[in-house]
């Protein structure tokens, strides 16, 4: 029999007699690489969560009370429990389950989540909710030691530890974060994790419960002791949090009990879980990292090596070539050395290569200190993370002017993992950092110039932006400059990926009939308009094609500037993703389902040339 | 005699015998209460580091080691031995010295500053481009205790644990950051300041220094040794830093003695030191958040109390109202509760007032838990600041259109502190975010009101923009509404402050014959444009004047709107802050220098209509 097939609620779970826990377990863990396996998703964090969520709903009513996950890639096993067990096949799917918790789902996921570091200082939010409003729930908040590398986790720590405020903060620790835990806070994890007393942590703990007849009859003294004794002291214990741990994350009775003793303590307590990545596949046990984020792979064989090339490979192997030759050039990633392609890198100049953790400001005011002292740091960066540095590259950065290069990867829509990662506001905040110089390739070739430019001939900081995945394929190498027709009838503009949805949409117009120019930018800051003017003066009709937000677009400041030029009467249309907020599905679903593919682009010149005839 | 006179270098404060250094100490103490009484600007944190700088320069030459200042309001003294002592005179006026640290000034300035929590990370970026160059410097990052509150900080600590790199950062500790610290690391700190091995550490240390030949000669392990029987293990070791103190600030051969062990230690040292803000002047010891940021004052008889009004205060006292008769109300500061008028409200509602501690990004996550759970938050931050937050804006707010109120203070140019702390960038951030209203109010009156309505009465973000200082006086209330004239000649459109430039230019160009259209945006998100729109038929001439970067602004938003509408055929003229950065001295002078007061309106508005006649 199926146990899965009774379980819709944290009531359900809560139902199931202890001997079978293991079962439940395992089917969760079956229902979870099966999927995976069919729609692509978070493998190994979610296969090392499966008895640690199965715990939580033992032990709380995530219909009442308020479960944060950081990150939020750990959430499959908690979305099957509270009845979504049946949408899994629609998993990262348009019109699906989403990958990530989402409040708009289900009553059972307390907060959206996606980046990384914000879970301790949501749920104190939350728990000073509760407790000014007088109502009844507990708060828990669970976060990954990769997480804890962030600054925002520290604040949240700091400010819990003095609150007082009655909750949980799981530390699920697999000694990884995406690719391979970094700095202070893994030696202060590992201290905890070889410590001889954790060994016979498990038997003192069992021997302990079993004496005492009620588990909330715990003496607070009593705990006390047993604590100092058991267990190590550590940071946390310094910040005012009560530590407890560190314990079997796979062992589910164990972990029942202490979150059980955990929320009983009624006072903030960080709870030390021991987990392993792929817990239960071979393949994602010895290769958590490259059993992360997957697509659809074949359970039996794994997932075989691809050697596709990538925006990301690209930019990493180019700055291997440049590093080979320039010395001064180093690398910095925020925990995201396989993603961003810097994987490489750090093997050939491990010397020149910084991973900070979940650190985006640190990156940037490192680098600043870097560029100030004559290096040439490169930061390779998501577009969505990068928005943690805003500050960092406007006061570190911008009022020196210093040299500081920023590949800034899946710019744009990037499909499945949805709303919290499309890379959708870089455009318009760093239009606003002083100096910058903004690049947008629109192939692997441009990427290479470009970063190579970068480097070597623009002074200040500078960003190169380039989307998710690969160049179009098969388009012809002339066909990226602009393309001025004798009797033009509108303007299309575009920078980046967007360039190849205007060039299908010039190719339609034309079969209808019209003739339009294309104005590519290869920089989108400074911004010259000049050879804009000059085909707006003949076709008086504008169009700006982004995939970005609306407020401060480029097409903002495209209009902006014609506006105060003397010799331009225009209209125009600006096509772009307005507020910025786009659910998750392929790329091509989301460019269609927002209007800004080809088609749209036709019609709106179709719509501009009828009204502005 | 007066030693200072012989002093322009750190080679020059290395010639002075031990013997005088109180005496050095004194005249630098005196030099910056005489100047400060006069020019305004920090007091008490640069009294509490005289001895520190002069200790500073006795074991590094900041011409060639770097000494990275962090918030950079404790540089007085270091600017004073550094050539700028006549200089001093012209602190933060328009030309004159700035008050924070600056390279455009000296070589001596490392780095700029003016946030904080960063010099931890440019300290490490600038040791490893020191390293990987094979240079031959060192490196000091000089840390409050209140920036440790800062995320940006553990991560640079984190970092620089790891390193290796050899390093210095100092941890200047007066226990009290601009209100007073909060938070787990006061806890930390103040362990580390009360073990009883403290009072004899002393002794310890002059004997252990005494009995060895030369300080560099020191054996490795013997230091070790000693550290850990006269030391508090902290926090900082488990960062793989090796922690040395808790000393005495003001004992300036303790602090060089101990300055120069950690410069020869060759690893990542954190030096602790305790200092007393204030120090040397009665006042500022006794009330040293009073004497943090102030203006000319009497030195005998100190600052006397003022009942100005201030926009900050009109909030807290608003609030203080609001939270009276609504229970859900709360309000969050990021350590700044008197510089935002929350001072009030945390003593009438302190189970309802959350300092955060320097740690922008935790107080708006917490904000968006606290809304999740049926709270209303009102986070009170400078707009400089408020950079910190963006991408928890983005994410943790905006996505599930959460209801926090956002009171941000120090829009605009805020004067005598300049470049890192004017409030130049918010408008075009904020304007990113998805959902979010923007209130920008023109005198006391309405930004109560706004206050008001953004608890009581709008969905999702709200962010009520006001300047440093007061509403302008004698102004007739009647007068903040739009005026449409009959035959009008150009439309001048503005919001906040700025709308009483464009009220002066209006009546300057009046009085030179030329009728202007004045509208007033209360609401620059949404935008309406509709009454610009009516105007701008008519008058064909369209100026939008805003205290903001031109990236962004609201003019480009206007523009583009107007560009996309078919009724409006319009030049456009828009008066804004350029790039964003802009110098220190008054509002007036840099509204002048930037030109954006109300004459260069007058200009753009008369050049308009001549050129577009």
């Amino acid at each position: 029999m199926n146990i899965l097939d009774t379980i819709n609620s944290s009531a359900d779970v809560k139902k199931i007699p202890e001997d079978q826990l293991p079962q439940l377990c395992s089917e969760l863990r079956n229902m979870i690489i099966e999927n995976v396996s069919r729609t692509g998703g978070h493998l190994a964090s979610n296969l090392g969560a499966v008895e640690l969520t199965v715990a939580l709903h033992r032990v709380y009513d995530s219909s009442k009370d308020r479960i944060v996950f950081d990150v939020g890639h750990q959430c499959y096993a908690h979305k099957i429990i509270t009845g979504r067990r049946d949408q899994l096949k629609t998993l990262r799917q348009f019109n699906g389950l989403s990958g990530f918790p989402k409040p708009y789902e289900s009553d059972d996921d307390a907060f959206i989540a996606g980046h990384a570091s914000d879970s301790v200082a949501i749920a104190l939010g939350m728990a000073k909710a509760r407790t000014i409003q007088g109502d009844d729930y507990d708060v828990v908040a669970v976060i990954g030691d990769g997480a804890l590398t962030g600054g925002l986790a520290y604040e949240g720590l700091e400010n819990a530890g003095v609150s007082g405020e009655p909750m949980v903060i799981v530390l699920n620790d697999n000694a990884m974060s995406i690719s391979g835990n970094v700095g202070a806070m893994e030696r202060v994890l590992s201290k905890a994790r070889v410590r001889p007393e954790y060994l016979e942590f498990k038997r003192n703990y069992r021997a302990t419960i079993g004496r005492l007849p009620r588990l909330y009859n715990f003496n607070h003294e009593i705990k006390e002791s047993i604590k100092r004794r058991v267990l190590p002291s550590t940071m946390f214990d310094d910040f005012g949090l009560y530590y407890l741990g560190p314990i079997d994350g796979h062992d589910i009775r164990q972990v029942e009990t202490a979150l059980q003793w955990a929320k009983q303590m009624r006072v903030p307590v960080l709870l030390h879980v021991l987990t392993t990545k792929g817990k239960g596949y071979p393949f994602a046990e010895q290769h958590p990292e490259k059993y992360h984020g997957v697509g659809p792979f074949d359970i039996e064989a794994g997932i075989t090596d691809s050697d596709a090339q990538s925006y990301s490979s690209i930019a990493g192997d180019t700055l291997c070539e440049i590093a080979q030759k320039n010395s001064k050039v180093v690398a910095i990633t925020a925990a995201m050395s396989d993603g961003t392609g810097l994987d490489t890198f750090s093997k050939k100049f491990p010397s020149r290569f910084f991973d900070v953790g979940i650190a985006e400001g640190c990156a940037v005011s490192m680098a600043a200190g870097m560029a100030k002292q004559g290096l040439i740091p490169v930061f390779c960066v998501y577009s969505s993370f990068f928005q943690r540095s805003y500050d960092m590259l406007l006061h570190d950065i911008a009022l020196q002017h210093l040299h500081v290069v920023f590949c800034v990867d899946r710019c744009g829509l990037v499909g499945s993992d949805g709303e919290t990662h499309h890379g959708l506001f870089d455009v318009s905040y760093l239009r606003t950092v002083p100096g910058i110089t903004i690049l947008c390739p629109a192939d692997f070739q441009e990427l290479k110039d470009m970063i190579r430019t970068a480097v070597d001939h623009i002074d200040g900081p500078v960003a190169i932006r380039y989307p998710r995945g690969s160049e179009p394929k098969d388009v012809e190498p002339f066909e990226k400059e602009d393309q001025f027709e004798k009797n033009p009838s509108v303007t299309l503009v575009s920078y980046g990926n967007m360039f190849w949805e205007v060039l299908k949409a010039k190719k339609q117009l034309k079969e209808n009939g019209i003739a339009a120019d294309i104005i590519r930018l290869k920089a989108i800051e400074p911004l010259d308009v000049s050879r804009i003017e000059e085909s707006a003066r003949k076709t008086g009709r504008l169009i700006v094609a982004e995939e970005t937000c609306s407020s401060g677009c480029v097409g903002e400041a495209i209009v902006a500037k014609l506006g105060q030029s003397d010799t331009v009467s225009c209209s125009y249309r600006l096509i772009n993703l307005g507020d910025g907020i786009v659910t998750h599905g392929s790329v091509s679903q989301l460019m269609d389902l927002c209007k800004i593919d080809s088609s749209s682009i036709v019609s709106a010149a179709e719509e501009l040339i009828r009204t502005h005839g």
